[in-house]
This record gives structure tokens, sequence and C-alpha cells, in this order.
């Protein structure tokens, strides 16, 4: 078992990861700007990466494994935030300060968009890619770059895509949709966790995409949707245009990973589905 | 004129930057962590770039331009050296506070090898480059990127090509070279200055080659270094090998530049390797 750091550990894909480290008997530390109440066997470290020196919460920790998820992923605001650069600037403080404490192994996520676009997003995702495998040998680190397809799941911001058709139908509120034509790899948070964890348990080199191996046209994704709510006739086909220079179609390589580590996918978007709907509705209640 | 601040000003494309910003009238800024003496028509800030905040440098300069020369370039350090990755973190938070200080334009050198290599030197330099054009919208700043190609000249540090066969060659020392079949494009450090003169005054965007737009085999330049000292039969062919996955030719697309600055090379391989065992001389007898 292994002592592993993981920053942005309050996050979307943080709570689950660090939720998973835990299950596997990993010594997990994890920083946060605001760290929730104590929790069994979860060392928080208060920290602001994008603004404070990252060093004494690496010898704090004394980690051989690096879980790098924080980032800017404000909905609507991250894709061309001048926060991307900072990020950049942090996550070279942070891996630089992790290899000085000792740090063996980094893990990383990325995005499909980082060969796609010019954004200010995908090309800071796609540049610390690089300077972190370009530097991998002189840092005495092994990097692994996780790049996630199309992350969705209970407990996804609302501002993104299926927690805002998903909480509409379930209104009864009309939603105005493109024409869902791109397809995507859809791939739940669970799996994405699960992913992560098989990185850190398997310690290699490389870039690995993160999803099932299917693409699936949004349109199609927001009908199971409106199935699974009963809110059909709310959708408004058409009604936004797609992103300008947005990819057709965007799927996973799932090989490298399954022989890298043995992991798959193993939630489909029917389940996934299900369990955002379950769970919005439990929140409605609330 | 321009308020022009510029980094890396004692260096050795920054000495003669400096010199030819002040005779063309600019108000020049330039930073260092140990200035020379005062010398008129430039104002010098002491500041350490890699480990401070830029941020009371560029409140203090003012510059509506930032020429950014500053980087690691210890000949035979520069290419693996971590620094590369401490110089991108420093020059997103020089570019930043930059912007927020008022700036307008920012000029950045970068390299041939961008293309070519996974080293960590030109991966730092690519992905600074991406990073700043997918950022000069939201930063406000027009952002062009000098992409030099093969530099020398007098005043070139030892350890480097030229310098190094120029004074084995004058000292009467054997030199060991490569087969020198490698192609390069050639050009003098007075023409590289002239050409970030050049951007000051033509606010652009964009990626501009500097270069002669020739390439010429690095055995030619030695053996016209070779003619010039007199020292031809000292020259050892072959000795050592090339550099892994060293590209056959790299020659500079002038037309860019011309177009968008009217610059052009002026200065000659002869003439410049002239220039240099002329002031080898120099040096050798002080």
């Amino acid at each position: 078992m292994a002592v592993v750091l993981v920053t942005g550990a309050t996050g979307f894909i943080g709570r689950a990861t660090v939720d998973r480290l835990v299950r596997a008997g990993h010594d997990v530390h994890a920083t946060s700007r605001r760290p929730p109440g104590a929790r069994d066997a979860v060392t928080w470290h208060v920290a602001d990466l994008l603004r404070e020196d990252p060093s004494d919460v690496c010898r704090a920790a004394g980690a051989s494994t690096l879980v790098h998820l924080a980032w800017c992923v404000e909905p609507g605001q991250y894709w061309t935030s001048l926060e991307n650069l900072d990020w950049v600037a942090a996550s070279i403080r942070l891996v630089r300060a992790f290899s000085t404490s000792g740090g063996e192994s980094a893990i990383a996520v990325g995005s499909a968009a980082e060969q796609h676009s010019s954004a200010l997003y995908p090309t800071a995702k796609g540049s610390l890619r690089s300077l972190l495998h370009a530097g991998a040998g002189a840092l005495g680190l092994d990097v692994a770059w996780a790049r996630v397809h199309q992350l969705y799941g209970p407990g996804e911001a609302a501002g993104r895509l299926l927690p805002d058709v998903i909480s509409s139908l379930l209104r009864g509120s009309p939603v105005r949709v493109s024409a869902g034509t791109q397809e995507r790899d859809f791939v739940h948070v669970d799996d994405v966790a699960d992913a992560l964890v098989a990185l850190v348990s398997n310690r290699v080199n490389g870039t690995f995409d993160v999803g099932t191996g299917r693409a699936i046209a949004v349109a199609d994704v927001v009908r199971l949707a409106a199935a699974a709510t009963g809110g059909r006739d709310l959708i408004e086909w058409d009604a936004v245009p797609l992103r300008d220079g947005e990819p057709a179609c965007l799927r996973a390589d799932v090989t490298p990973l399954l022989e890298a580590t043995g992991w798959r996918a193993q939630v489909t978007i029917e389940q996934g589905i299900s369990s955002m709907v379950a769970s919005a509705k439990v929140d409605d209640r609330r």
C-alpha cells in the first residue's frame, strides 16, 4: 500500500477517488482550500496550491504517489479562464516540490479536448502533459497522464450538460440543446476514480485515455435522460449551436490503460444516467 | 517610442537588444539578477524572476512592451535542466503581472528545436509558446514569438560550438567535431537583436522564424572558422556523434517576419565568423 497525496480532493473526481483509495487500504493525504470535517483514514492538509508554496504540504505528507486533480473547473468559465495558466505554473511548483520531498510517481488528469482545440483549458492541460513527460526522467518520477473523456455522474456540478438537463426535466421545464450530433465517450466518475486507483497500484509511464471505448451521440444521451425522467416532450432540439470547431467524434482508446493496469469501465450510460436521476430526486426532496 | 521592459537583459541576446532599443529611442527598462553599473538611458531593475514575484518590477517599469529573454541557457546543461520547468512557471507569472500592470504587447524567444525534440528545453519553450498564444486574448496582449534559429556571434558563451572551435584553433589545439552533415540556419546575434527591435516597433501576433532563410552544413561553418584562423589541420572530423534524433536540416521561413516588419538578416556567415575571430583575438590579448 502506498502513501498517496491527492490534490483537488474535494472536487468531483477527487471525492470518488479519495473514497476508493481509502477502501483499497492506501494511506491517503488530501489537500483542499476548505477541507471537510475530519474523516477516518484521510489526513487533510489545508492548502491553496494556486497561491502558496506546496513544499510544506509535500514534506508533511511524505507521499510516494501524487494524484494531482486540482484545477479550475468552474462550468462556463474554465474553458477560457486565465487561471488555466496559473494552474500550469502551480502544477510545475507542485511536482518539483513533490519530487524534492521524495515522491516517486505522479498521476495527473487531462482532457480528450487536449488534442482538438487551441482554447486555454485544453492548451494548458496539453502543455502540462508534455512538460511532465519531458521532465519525468530529470524529476525522478514515473508520470501517468489520465486523459479523461466525457466525464459525468452523480455529484456533477450544475452548469454542465447532464445535471442541467436532468434537473430541468425533473422540474418539468423545457430544455434547449444543440442538435447533439457530436459523439462523445461518456465515462462515469466512479469508473474514472477506479482508473486512477489502478494507476496508483500499477506504477506506469505514459498517457492513458480514460473512457469506455464507445462513443455515443450527445442527442442519444439526452434522450436517455428524458426517458429516465419522463420528460421527452420538453426537449427543444437544435436550439443552441455547436461550439466552433467541436470535433464530430471523440472516443477513448482503452487498450493502453487496460494493458497497463487491467482497468476497464464498468458503468453503462443507462446505469449512469439512472444513478444521476435518482441522486437528483434525493437532492430535490432535501 | 515605447516603454520597453527587457528580461535577461545582461544575456547574449539581451545585451545586443538593449543597445539597439536605446539607439532606436525607446525608454528601456531592464531586469537582471546582477545589473551592470549605471548606464545612460537604461533603467535597471534588480530581480530574480525565477524566485520572486515580478509584480513590483512590472509596476515600476510601467512598460507597454515586454521583451522576455530570461531563461536557463548554461551550455551543456540547459537542454535537460529542470530549470526549464521553473522558467515556464516564472514566465507565466511574468506575463500575468505584465498584463495586470497595463502591458499591451509581449515578445518572447523560442528555438527552432521546439518542433523537433521532446527534450526539456524545446518542450518547455514550445509549451510556453502555445500557452501565450492561447492566452493572448484573455491577457489583452499581442504576443509575438520569435523562433530563433542557430544563434551565434561575438560574445557567445564558451561551451557552445563556434566559440569553442575558434578559441581552440587560435590556441593551436586540436578540435574534435561531429561529421557536421546536419544543416542549420546560422543567424548572427546582431540580426536577432534587430529582429526583436522590429517586433517592438511593429506590434504583431504570431510565431516568427528568425534566421537567414539559408541552411549551411555545420561542417562548412567549422571550415570557415578554420580558414579564418588558419587552423585547418587541427580539425578532427567525426570524432563525436551527432545528437540522437538531430534533424538533418533546419531552415528559417523568413517570409512571415519580413512581411510583418520588413526585417531581414544582414550579416553573412563569413562576416559573422570574421567578427567572432577578431573578438576572440582581442579577448586573448587581454
